[in-house]
């Protein structure tokens, strides 16, 4: 503890990661507690403060023109209210014993060590990056950073070449091959599994490879990339899966991340199956009275399962980092868990799920019967009424709501909403059917096709018991 | 009770009213009950069966083409279903102690009773009508049946002026001033109210007339119709209130509707305050074994406020046909009450509403407190982001949510289902603040609007106490 102006007790709050969860939380912390009663020190290694890293796709594509409007914070603005944000500094190691960190500039090599009282982390996540042969290749390139997407944007701009692979096909590499047949390339997707956007059940993740199809990317499912193939420039020039090659001027990395735990593993901090922080219910790590951690470098509670899982996504990171800034500046705030929503679109297909797929139930021990539906996002004779399925999870006997995925075009995505709500309340798909859910012809048919959906699943329920 | 072919007893369900809830109770029964087991027999004093009058303005205004595309199903369609429709048949008498009822043939005047077994009442509502000097002039168009539509079309076709003058400014209205200007009207709305839509605060019916006026629109508002003037040909030339005179070619009138429940006072069944036939879970009248009521006919519990309220949509027509088409089928289903939802439009302007306004709650005897926030509907630096405004009551001390109000552009109106959800389930504000709603820029900010909604109500709830 250090003394304040004032003679009174000044606590130090050490930040690791000036990102979404990080910065949150230091910016709520300093909500709640001036800068003579807390002292906030944040580290990052990184150019950048407080990025959307989900908008790296449409700023590649061409619909943000921008990098800095990803930017929600500079670091300046974090300085303006009195948080000390060191950039391109790295912790390298946490000394829990000690409370205190050891920081090292980037640029000088310099290491100091930082005491705290209370200690944040958010040291996000990192791209996996397989281990091929050429998969340093310029030309092949992650996106997980704003200096990603620049180095890719500048590849792009250098690159005569107009043939694109996408390595992936999850919510990056959709979104990246949106992004690149925006650019007008010819886009091929290499894809391990069997469909693209394996967050979905294989029929409604069929939908999406078709749709896919139909906006001219080329699909190749069931597939793994052995190697990066280079040319005499030492650039890549194709990928190579064991039965093929696919030419390639440039070439994007979606396989997915991991959390960044490596420092807080050293530390001897818990982490659970999936590589991340285990924390308790007000994101302290568990069994540290005084260190939080949140954002993609943490599990979180899924709370249909009941198990914990890794979701990096931006707007949990966010709620993270609320959460922990609230408690950090002696408030009280918790995290109850999610339900595993997500939402994306290629084009103007939209995909969202949220709670669990067939597979996710049948881990969790759960019995259930699903239902699939196919409605529009309008009344049918609405101008743009536009198709839409809905596939829906119900625990049998029950009857509880389990799981949703929606394909479909503009009004479909965030419809998913309410069965993430109904999830969080618990509902049952008999309850759900009664939902009073807005209905005006420009907006929906008269039965919500979420209320198909459930009435569907209801007689599914009945028959199978 | 008659005798079917195969010996059993063969009942007889009567239906009144070939509308949305009457239909969807006779469709759902037969689906559980065959001919054999039970004849139904509906009475339809119109020429139209099914039919969406929810999808008139938009019909008017020219979005639907047809007239036919706003009928789900047609009396033949019925009658291949084994449902014995009778249209241009009205139902003049329900002798409940006889257990029958007297029908006329609107054409031939003939009369005739009709024994019933189980009973359906779907008899709709009928629009106010203002007891006005003028006011059945040609010219002057109510719009709650397609004849009504039909009647309105041809006066628009043979009119060579373009003034049309709506009076009333609720969902109706609203709908009917954006037809107008669709068809290339100069509109002037005529309001009693301070604000447009009053089934929104006035704060937020506020935004909706400036929107409105944006358009084009006059908006003429705490102004009471006085008279409706005719011209020398006796077509209407003017409508008038106290202060001016606003010239017409054409009126349309959109105030509102009350539930058609002559017949059913007439036999001495329970009606509520606001003039609905009272039901009990199952939508059976209260007090009657083999009487089922729905529609606009019927009053609605709010589960919010706990009280009953008239919401004339048919959203709820269609569920509570599907539960009493269950129940009088043999099977069990209730329609537990409403959240009080509705979305509508006026051009690309988005209108939304669930639960309590703040003279609801007020009259319910609650005490709460509001918070209200702008936000957009997809990530600020994402293209097409468009301005929202979220409104949001919570009861004082327990935080628990009593509504939202939404105005805004496109993605503003369905989001409202959100909070229809966490009503139902009996949310706190607290509680909303960590719901997993899907994110993704193209759909949302990180933060979507109804979580900083809730977010800010909550520190509302937390200050008042």
């Amino acid at each position: 503890m250090n003394m304040s102006a004032g003679g009174g007790k000044r606590e130090r709050l050490v930040v690791i990661g000036g990102d979404a969860a990080g910065m949150s939380a230091a910016s709520q912390a300093r909500r709640l507690k001036g800068p003579d009663e807390l002292e906030i020190v944040a580290f990052e290694r990184g150019h950048f403060s407080s990025f959307s890293a989900c908008g790296i796709p449409y700023w590649v594509g061409g619909d943000v023109a921008e990098r800095d409007a990803l930017i929600a914070r500079t670091p300046e603005e974090h300085r303006a209210r009195d948080i000390d944000l060191r950039m391109r500094t790295e912790v390298t190691e946490i000394d829990v014993a000690g409370g205190r960190v050891r920081a090292r500039d980037v640029d000088s090599g310099a290491e100091s060590w930082t005491s705290y009282d209370k200690l944040v982390i958010g040291t996000g996540a990192r791209p996996v990056r397989p281990e091929l042969p050429g998969v340093d290749a310029p030309g092949v390139h992650g996106v997980q950073t704003l200096d990603d997407g620049q180095a890719l944007l500048d590849t792009l701009a250098r690159t005569r070449g107009r043939r694109a692979v996408v390595v992936g096909a999850g919510y990056i590499g959709v979104e990246m091959a949106e992004a690149l047949i925006n650019r007008g390339y010819e886009v091929t997707v290499v894809n391990r599994g069997r469909e693209p956007m394996a967050t979905l059940d294989p029929d409604m993740g069929r939908m999406v490879r078709t749709a896919m199809e139909g906006l001219g990317i080329t699909m190749v499912n069931g597939a793994e990339v052995t190697e990066v193939l280079t040319g005499d420039d030492g650039r890549v020039r194709a990928v190579a899966t064991r039965d093929a090659e696919y030419p390639a001027d440039v070439v994007v990395l979606g396989i997915g991340v991991r959390p960044e735990t490596g420092l807080a593993a050293a530390a001897g901090l818990p982490l659970g199956a999936h590589g991340g922080l285990l924390t308790d219910l007000a994101m302290r790590v568990r069994g540290h009275e005084n260190i939080w951690a949140g954002g993609d470098c943490v599990e979180v509670l899924d709370l249909v399962s009941g198990q914990e899982r890794h979701i990096p996504l931006g707007t949990h990171a966010n709620k993270h980092g609320q959460v922990i800034g609230t408690n950090a500046g002696g408030g009280y705030a918790t995290f109850p868990g999610v339900v595993g929503t997500a939402v994306s679109k290629v084009c103007d297909l939209e995909i969202a799920r949220t709670g669990l797929r067939e597979k996710d139930a049948l881990r969790a021990g759960l019995r259930f019967v699903t239902a699939t539906i196919e409605s529009t996002s309008r009344a049918g004779y609405y101008p743009n009424a536009s198709p839409m399925t809905v596939k829906m999870l119900a625990e049998r006997r029950t009857g509880r709501l389990l799981g949703v995925q929606i394909v479909g075009r503009e009004g479909a995505g965030k419809r998913v909403d309410i069965a993430a709500v109904a999830l969080t309340a618990g509902m049952t798909v008999e309850q759900m059917t009664a939902l009073d859910l807005g209905y005006a012809p420009p907006f929906s048919p008269v039965w919500d096709p979420v209320l198909v959906a459930a009435r569907k699943t209801v007689r599914a329920v009945e028959q199978q018991g």
